[in-house]
C-alpha cells in the first residue's frame, strides 16, 4: 500500500523536484501541496513541467494542511522547519530539505545562521560510513546541503583511508537553481548567461561547517575546509573540484584502491574508469554521482572531483533515497541513475 | 514477457535517447547495440549518462548483429535504413527514426533527398486522425521528423475543423541536438551559445514536404508551407510558431473548440489553459506536447504554437509510443509527461 | 568641443548600453547619471562592466539633475518621459529610448498602452525612407523599439519596391535583456536557460502598431502584422523572421534587386551574400544589421530575416546614430559594425 | 604613420580576436591575412562578425605572404611558429600567440609538449614585475597562455609580498573558445550547454609549468601548482579561483595592502572594492582584469580570484598591449576596459 506524502513549499525548485520524483515512485501517493505566497494557485501555473499535477491547488503551509500524511517533505526557508515539525506527530516521517537540522554543533549553527540551533536529525547521506543505520526506521531526516553532498562524496574515501592531510581546498560550480527561485538581480538570465562568478568567498558560505562535520567525522580529526562556490551559466548541476595534500607515502595506487573500495557497492555513485572525468550533463535529472580521483605527484595532492544534479541527488533525490531507507523500501525505488543528455 | 530490442546507431543522439527511454520501459529488454565508426567502444565512453549500460560494447551495424530481436530501432543516416530492414524478417518490428519511409510521394522524396524513394511505412504520429489504426500490429513504422511532429500537432486541429486557409507559415526554433552529433563548425558550443540563426530558408528544408503531407491530408486539400527553421542556443527542444489566415467567419471560440476537441483524450498533448504559453523547458526530457492557440482578429490569423522535446516526442519518445501501439501495449508505457525543470 | 550628455535611467540595460557607447564616442562627455531606486549607489555596483565610470554616483531622476546638458538620453519606464522632457529646454537634444513618442496615431497608443498619448517625435530609424531629413537638427528624437527596428529593416525594401502583399507574418526571437532588468520569475536564469517560449501572442505586443506604422508608410497602404515574439536563451540579440506573400509576378531577381538597392549605401546594414544567413552572434555588441532575403517560389512568399543586437542597434546604438545625425556629426561616430564573437 | 600588421591564422578564434582589436587600433593598418585549410576563402564566410574585412581573402600561411609588414601576429598550432618567425627579418615585430616561446626551461617544454624547445622570447604579461622593460623595443614577443594570465595576475601580488606558501591550488573555468575552433565532439554545443566538466586533471595541463615559472620568479623560490581547468557553458571568459596557505603571521590587512599596491597604477587590472567579486560577464570583450582577494582565517588561506576574457586579455588583447609597449605607443591604444554586458 502506498504511503501518502505531503510537500510543504511545493512552488519552489526543491519542492518541484521532489514532486517530479514522487510522481514516478510506485510506493507513494501525493497528498497535500502547500505554498506561502502562492497558496491558492494551481501547480500548473507554477510548475508547468509537472503535467499530471497541473490542476492541484496549493494550500497555505500549516500543520493542519500537512496532517494526515505518512511522510512530509519540508522545502521551507531555513528557520521554519522546526515549528512545523513539532506539530506533526512522532509517527510521521518528516524530511527536512532545508538546513535546520544538519549541524551537530550548536555554535557552528549560530555562527553561520545567526539564530538558535533547532537540533540535529539523522543525516540523509546514506553513502557516508554509518549513515544508513541511522536512517533505518528514522522518523526525522535532515537532507544534506547540495554542496556538502557533492564534496563529501568526492573526498570522504581519501579521508576514510587516511590518505589526505586535514586541509581540504574546494572550488565548486553550481547551476543557478541552487540559489532557488529568489527574485534577485544577479540571478536574472541576462546576468547569468555567459558568466562565471564566485560568491561567499573566504569561508563564509553556510555549507562550510557541514562539510567540515562530514569530513572530520570520517577522518577522525578536524578537517579545515577552504570552500569557494561559484555560479555557473546552467540551470542544474554541481561540479565539485576538491583537493588535499596527500599524506606522506601515499601512492596513486593507494588512492585508486580507496575509492574503488568505497564505492564498490554503492548504487548511485559511479567511480569513473581512469581517464574519464565527471560532467554535470551526464547526471542531469538523475540521482547518480560521478566521481573521479587523481594523484598529482608533482603537487603532492589528491584531486577528487564529483558531479551531481544539485536538485536531484543534491536535494530531492537524496531525500527520496533516505525516505526509502527509513521506510524499508529498496533504496533506489523511484530513483534513476540515467541522466537526460545531451 | 519482455520484448527484446536492438538499437542501430546507438552512439548518436537519437540512439541514446531511445536507450534512455527503453531503460525505463518495463516491457523491453535491451539487446544488441550497434555503431559505425564507434563500433568496439563502450557505451560508457559515448553516452556517459546511460550509466546502467556503461559496459556495453557497440557492434558494427549489420543485419547479423541485429537479427534475433523482436524490435529493431534504426537511427541511421538517411538512405541506409532500407538495406538493413530488408534483411530483417517480416515478423520483426522495425522502427525507422530516419527519414527514409516517411513520404508517400516518390517525387517529393527525390526532389528533397536526391535519391530513389525507398517506400512508405505506417506513420508514427498517433495523434493524427487515423494514424493509430495504421500502427496497430504494424511491423514497420516510420517515425516522423521532429519539426513535422511539432508543426502537425500545432496546426492539424485548425485544418481538421476547416478553420484555416491552406497556406501555413511556420517559424520553428530547435535545440542543437536536432542537428545530431555531426562535427560541423556552426554546431560548436562557441558558435551556438548566445546566437540565434536560421538555416534552410526559402522552402529547402527536407521536413517541408512531410508537413505538407500531414496538413494536406487532414485539410483534404493541398496546403502550402512556408517553413523557416532556426537554431537556438539550447541542447533540446522545439518551439514551433505556426499560423495561417483564418477562413472567413472563423471566431476565437471556433478555434478554441477545435483544439479542445482534438486533444480532449490525447495522453501526451496538453492544450494549455488560455493565457499560458508553451515553453520548451516544460517538456524537457518528456514525451509531452504543450499546445496553445490564439485567434488574432486584427491580422485575421490563427496562431498555433507547440513545444516538444525534439529528442523525446520528436524522435525517440514518438518511436516508443508507436512501438507500444504496434505491440498492443498501453500507449504510454515507459513514457512520461513530466519534464525535467528548471 | 565635446557635447555634454546626461543619462536618465543609468542603472538599467538600455542606460548601461548607451553609456558603453558614449564612453567610446569622441565627441561626447558624460555628465549626470540618474536612477530611481538606485539613486545614491555607485555605477560600479550596478554596471560593473563600465569600469571607467565605476565611481560615478547616481542622482535621482529630476529635471534639475538633468539640466545643463546638451543631450539627455531618457531610459525610463514608458509614460514618464514627457514630464521630464517638458522641463528640459527646447535647445536640449532629448532622446527618448522609451515608447512614449514613437506612434503617430493617438488611438493606437491608447489601445496598446492604456494611457493618454504624449505626442510624436522624429523617429530615429535613419534607414527608413525620409527618416534622416527629419532627424537633422532635431531636438527631440523617439528611438524605435527593438523589434520594430529589426522587422522594419528586414521588410521595408520589399514594401518599398511593391513586391509584397500587405499582410506580414513575423516571428522574432529576443535575448532576455530585451525584457530589461525586471525581477520577474520567468526571467530568472534557471527558467530561461534551455527554454524557448512565446509571449504577447495574437496581436497584443505593443510593438505591433509601430511595425504597422513603419511598413504601412513605406508601402503606401495599410499593412497588417501578425507578430509573435519569443524569448530565447541568450542575453542579447534579435532574430526577426519576416514574410509576406509576394505580389503576383514577383521574381527572385526582383527581390534581390530591391534589397541590394535599399542597402547599397547604408553604413550599418549588411545585406549578406546569397547563401549566407544572419546570426545574432555576428552583431553582438555592434550597431550592424545583418539582412538576408529569399523568395520561396513554392509557398509564394518573400522571406526576409534580420539580426541585430537589441541593446545596440535596437536601442542605444540607434539612439547614438540618430544623435549623430541631429548634431551634424558623421553618422557612425562612436559606433562599430564589428561584433564580439564567438 | 600606421604600422602594417599581418595575421597568420586569421580564421581561428585568436586570429579573429586580434583582428577585431586591430580594426579599432588607430595606429595599425591591417595587411595580409593567412589561413591553412581555409586559404582562398573570404573572411566574411569565416568570421562574419568582422564586417569591415568581409571581402578579404585568406592567403596560405607562408613567409612570403607575411613579408613586408611591420608586425606579424602568429596564431598557429604550437610547434609551427619558429619556422615562420625565422624567415621574417629581425626588424619585424613577431608576436606569437601560441605556446612555443613562453617557457624558459627546455626540459619543461619537452615534458609537456613532447617536442624540442624552440627558445624563449620576452614574455608579454606587462603587469608582472620587470616585464615591461623586457618588452620595450622588443622584436619578438611570446604572448602568455590564457590561464597563466588569469592565474598570475590573481596570485603574484601575494607572492611578491611574501604572504603565501609556495603551494598554489588553482581551479579555473574557461569558456569554450579557449579550446579553439577544433571539431571535437565534446566541444559541440549540445554537449557543452548545461555542463561543467574538468579536463587535464592531476598536473597534466600544459599551462602548469608556465604558471610555476611566473609565480616562482616573483616568489623567489619554486612554487608548486595544482591546476584543474574546467570547461564552462559559455563562449568566453576565465574565472580563476586561486589559493595558497598564508605564511605565518599574515593578516587580512597585509593581503589587502599587497594587492592595492600591486595594482595601484595598472591600467587594465581592477582590484574590486571589498565585498564585490569578479564576474566574467563584466570583462566580456574587454582587456580588463577583475581581481579580488580574501583572507580565510579559519582555513589559513589567501583566496585570490580573477576574471578575464580569455580571447582578449588572455590572448589577443594581451598581444596588442605588448605590441603597444614594444612600439612605444601608449599601452592602452586600441584597447578597452569596458565590457559588453549584460
Amino acid at each position: 500500500m502506498a504511503v501518502r506524502a505531503a510537500v510543504a513549499g511545493a512552488s519552489g525548485y526543491a519542492g518541484g523536484e521532489v514532486l517530479r520524483l514522487l510522481l514516478g515512485h510506485p510506493g507513494v501517493e501525493i497528498g497535500t501541496l502547500t505554498g506561502h505566497s502562492n497558496a491558492g494557485q494551481t501547480l500548473g501555473s507554477l510548475q508547468p513541467h509537472l503535467l499530471p499535477l497541473a490542476d492541484r491547488v496549493l494550500e497555505p503551509t500549516t500543520a493542519e494542511a500537512l496532517a494526515g500524511h505518512d511522510v512530509v517533505f519540508l522545502a521551507l526557508p531555513h528557520g521554519q522547519s522546526a515549528a512545523v515539525a513539532e506539530r506533526l506527530g512522532d509517527d510521521v516521517l518528516v524530511i527536512d530539505m532545508g538546513a535546520d537540522f544538519r549541524l551537530k554543533d550548536a555554535s557552528d549553527w549560530e555562527t553561520f545562521y545567526g539564530s538558535p540551533h533547532a537540533g540535529t536529525w539523522p543525516y540523509g547521506l546514506p553513502e557516508l560510513p554509518g549513515a544508513r543505520a541511522a536512517l533505518e526506521g528514522a522518523k526525522r531526516i535532515a537532507v544534506p546541503g547540495c554542496y556538502p553532498t557533492a564534496v563529501s562524496l568526492a573526498l570522504f574515501p581519501a579521508y576514510a583511508a587516511g590518505l589526505a592531510e586535514p586541509e581540504a581546498v574546494i572550488v565548486a560550480a553550481t547551476g543557478t537553481s541552487g540559489a532557488g527561485k529568489a527574485l534577485k538581480p544577479h540571478l536574472l538570465g541576462s546576468e547569468v548567461m555567459g558568466s562565471m562568478s564566485p560568491y561567499g568567498v573566504g569561508g563564509g558560505h553556510r555549507h562550510t561547517p557541514e562539510m567540515m562535520q562530514n569530513l572530520g567525522t570520517v577522518a577522525g580529526e578536524p578537517v579545515t575546509v577552504s570552500f569557494t562556490p561559484t555560479l555557473a551559466p546552467m540551470a542544474r548541476g554541481i561540479l565539485a573540484t576538491c583537493s588535499a595534500r596527500a599524506k606522506r607515502g601515499t601512492t596513486a595506487e593507494d588512492v585508486r584502491a580507496a575509492y574503488t573500495k568505497a564505492y564498490a557497492d554503492e548504487p548511485f555513485v559511479h567511480l569513473l574508469p581512469e581517464g574519464r572525468w565527471p560532467a554535470t550533463a551526464s547526471v542531469y535529472g538523475s540521482n547518480a554521482v560521478q566521481v573521479q580521483v587523481a594523484y598529482d605527484a608533482a603537487a603532492g595532492r589528491v584531486i577528487a572531483i564529483s558531479a551531481i544534479d544539485n536538485l536531484t541527488k543534491g536535494t530531492a533525490g537524496g531525500a527520496v533515497q533516505s525516505m526509502n531507507i527509513a521506510l524499508g523500501l529498496p533504496e533506489d525505488t523511484g530513483l534513476s541513475t540515467i541522466g537526460v543528455a545531451p
